[in-house]
């Protein structure tokens, strides 16, 4: 029995039909060398079998004295939790991406352990397919995707590996911050880690306070200039998922035609993609729009660790050229990143807190926003460098899911894998309608870098 | 702009994560004639163009004045609605009762029209599957099978027959009761159809009043005496749905060698299936089980209509013999009609609402009970009688899955199709565990009185 943490109660609090607080990753594998045409049933049988269920993936939530805890489960049905399926024809990615949005649709059982791993099979060119769905309670968004990676291994010809519910156990590991999530930061700045959380009115009373600071202080002024967009908006409870893989070394010959970041030209790729979906539907705003974008304040951007700031990217959706737009971006990057160089740890915090509260605040409490902070979450999650295989099945893509929410009602995530960029975007069906177009959308804006920059 | 009626709000106060109001329905297809092996996914590219969606399926809740309404849905996204998917290898019945039990948990969005129509392929033996799936707030479970039915037709040669979302409109025949839903009879008793509902707390109230009138009259202490058993626990969210059709012959000679009625059979079917599933977890109560079942008041059992009462049969679930058992059954419920003739229509009210009162309360209040009525329902609806196609395609199974609510874990539905005679149970997954084995128990429920008569 382990009580929960403050922050994921919170996830507990935020969640309700409309807006279900799980995290999913999809999986791209293709057959091994050899395979027989019923591989993937014949995967799913062995799958079956596998009843042992380590840590976190055997908890489910009971309360005692009033307080919500973990406890293991004593009837743990796998057959609630790993699910066989298959995809109509013509199994192309269209159909993949349909299953995925309407699955990542449905809010969990909270009587058992939140998390299912859904085996697909019926995809073209002898392909199947993993998805793998996690109440963020449970686990945060870039620890499922560590697991994820950690079920996985660079040996096409390593056999016996377990799926990811039955992994041996490394439960520190997995509970480390390795990411910035919206929701851990609340709670990092808010210093709830050591106490537990009376109820969401006394933390929205502490956001408020930390916000009314704020205006009375004209240098952080900037923080609420934000403009109004539809992706600001309430949301329903069915999403749209649309994912898709870049080559790595575009995007390269991109920021060295340009000479900035590899996460530069991938938060521009979105900028454009933004651009270009608003201004189809007549809503692009006047004033450019801006992100929120957790980067690793680290020089070399090398390692995956965990010093992470939030930066306010300022996406300049109002300039018209690509290569203009994505200079721009460049440097208001540069210039928050020089920003945090200069800051000393308590002022990170400090700053993170007053980036956040205004969201954190109308999130729970339902509010409309009167300070708009930003208006989309730009992720960027570093991912494996090297090809992986899962019992000789080569991993060939890998796409995150993360969650909408109410005034929040996009959430474009990215990863890298092996020589490709990995964009992940989740996002409200009804508010957001035909997302999937923002794929086109996001080549397009690569393309215009390119041929701005005459490659 | 239509007012929901009370009985219709009654549905959405009671759902919950755990406690979905949706009921759904299964029609199992076999192809055309000559029909490619490609037929299904043509079905599906011509059933996404059927955009025309008359009512109820283009209602979507909406609230005027703090009071909830029908509004027409100005941005149906039948993409949201009609879904195109596919059963894993090897495409067997056990896979298709899997999907249904999966969907069939979960709860719906309630910012769109709360319908789903599941055209399934990858059925062994050129069959597939149509699962519906619509929120008794807008159409009951009668009203539902009766859509399902006109979507049909009894000329296999018929074409250009529209899906169940796009029928000719007959709005008001749609909503007559046709059967007795346990909380449409709730709402009949407390005379609610005339005046808007003000809150939960009213509608216990006054349930509560009629229980305790109850209580002080001896002649209705029969009532109060159905035992406690597993079936009455607080119910998860999580569904297992079972189907399965027997042949009308064996069951009308089972009638014949005891000198009973169709209803009387199938009852003593589900008695003896609930017998043996409760022993094997050695959690049969000592004192007999009884049922909550709707019954025709009709002499000659052929019409349909809706002169219609509730009895609490007594399922004699202590009694060893089969044949014994549904002699007892017969007995009883021959009783329970008989003081219905004799009953004028204000007592017949009177008895209805006596017997629904106390589960209505429980079910209300989420207290637990105090007064056990029943221990389950069980439901027979009449069904179309001749083989009956949809463009060709021949209606060969219809299964109805109801709803399973806190202390009702499980629900018996029943319906007859041309030959067949059609169970489908629905039940809570984690309180009634592999529930599914109560298809083989129904099977020897009938054996067992076939060999007793010595068919």
């Amino acid at each position: 029995m382990t009580p929960l943490t403050p922050t994921d109660q919170l996830f507990l609090w935020l969640e309700k039909r409309q807006q279900p607080m799980h995290v999913g990753g999809l999986q791209l594998f293709s057959f091994p060398d050899g395979a027989p045409d019923n591989y993937v049933s014949q995967l799913a049988e062995q799958l079956r079998r596998q009843c042992e269920v380590t840590h976190p993936f055997n908890q489910r939530l009971s309360h005692r004295l009033g307080q919500p805890v973990w406890v293991d489960d004593g009837h743990l049905d796998l057959e609630h939790h790993f699910r066989f399926e298959a995809l109509p024809t013509p199994g192309r990615i269209r159909e993949l991406l349909s299953f995925v949005s309407a699955e990542h649709s449905h809010p969990m059982d909270r009587e058992r352990p939140m998390w299912e791993v859904h085996l697909i099979e019926g995809l073209e060119d002898r392909q199947f397919a993993l998805y793998t769905k996690i109440h963020h309670s449970l686990v945060d968004g870039v620890s499922a995707m560590r697991m994820a990676t950690r079920m996985l291994s660079d040996n096409p010809n390593e056999q016996g590996m377990p799926p990811i519910w039955d992994l041996p156990c490394r439960p520190r590991d997995d509970r480390e911050p390795g990411g910035l999530s919206l929701w851990r930061s609340v709670a990092h700045v808010l210093d709830l880690s050591g106490r537990q959380l009376g109820t969401i009115p006394s933390v929205a009373k502490e956001l408020l306070k930390t916000i009314h600071q704020a205006r009375r202080d004209p240098t952080y002024d900037s923080i609420f200039h934000a403009p109004r967009c539809v992706l600001n908006q309430k949301i329903t409870g069915s999403r749209r998922f649309a994912a898709q893989s870049w080559c790595l070394k575009r995007i390269r010959a991109v920021c060295e035609a340009y000479g900035t970041t590899v996460n530069d030209v991938v938060t521009a790729m979105c900028a454009a993609a933004l651009r270009t979906y608003l201004m189809n539907q007549d809503a692009l705003p006047d004033k450019p729009l801006v992100a929120f974008v957790p980067v690793s304040l680290r020089q070399d951007e090398s390692s995956g660790g965990n010093q992470v700031g939030v930066i306010l990217a300022n996406l300049h959706t109002d300039v018209h050229k690509g290569g203009e737009r994505l200079l721009n971006i460049h440097h208001s990057m540069e210039a928050a990143k020089a920003r945090y160089r200069h800051m000393s740890p308590e002022e990170i915090v400090n700053y993170t807190a007053l980036t956040l509260a205004p969201a954190a605040f109308h999130l729970l409490t339902g509010l409309a926003p009167k300070w708009q902070t930003f208006n989309v979450v730009i992720s960027n999650v570093p991912g494996p460098s090297k090809p992986l295989y899962w019992n000789g099945a080569r991993l060939e893509g890998m796409y995150p899911a993360s969650i909408a929410m109410d005034r929040l009602a996009l959430n474009m995530t990215l990863t890298s894998y092996n020589d490709q960029v990995e964009f992940g975007l989740i996002g409200c069906r009804r508010t957001l309608p035909s997302l999937q177009r923002m794929l086109d959308y996001l080549e397009q804006g690569l393309e215009d870098l390119e041929s701005d920059a005459g490659l």
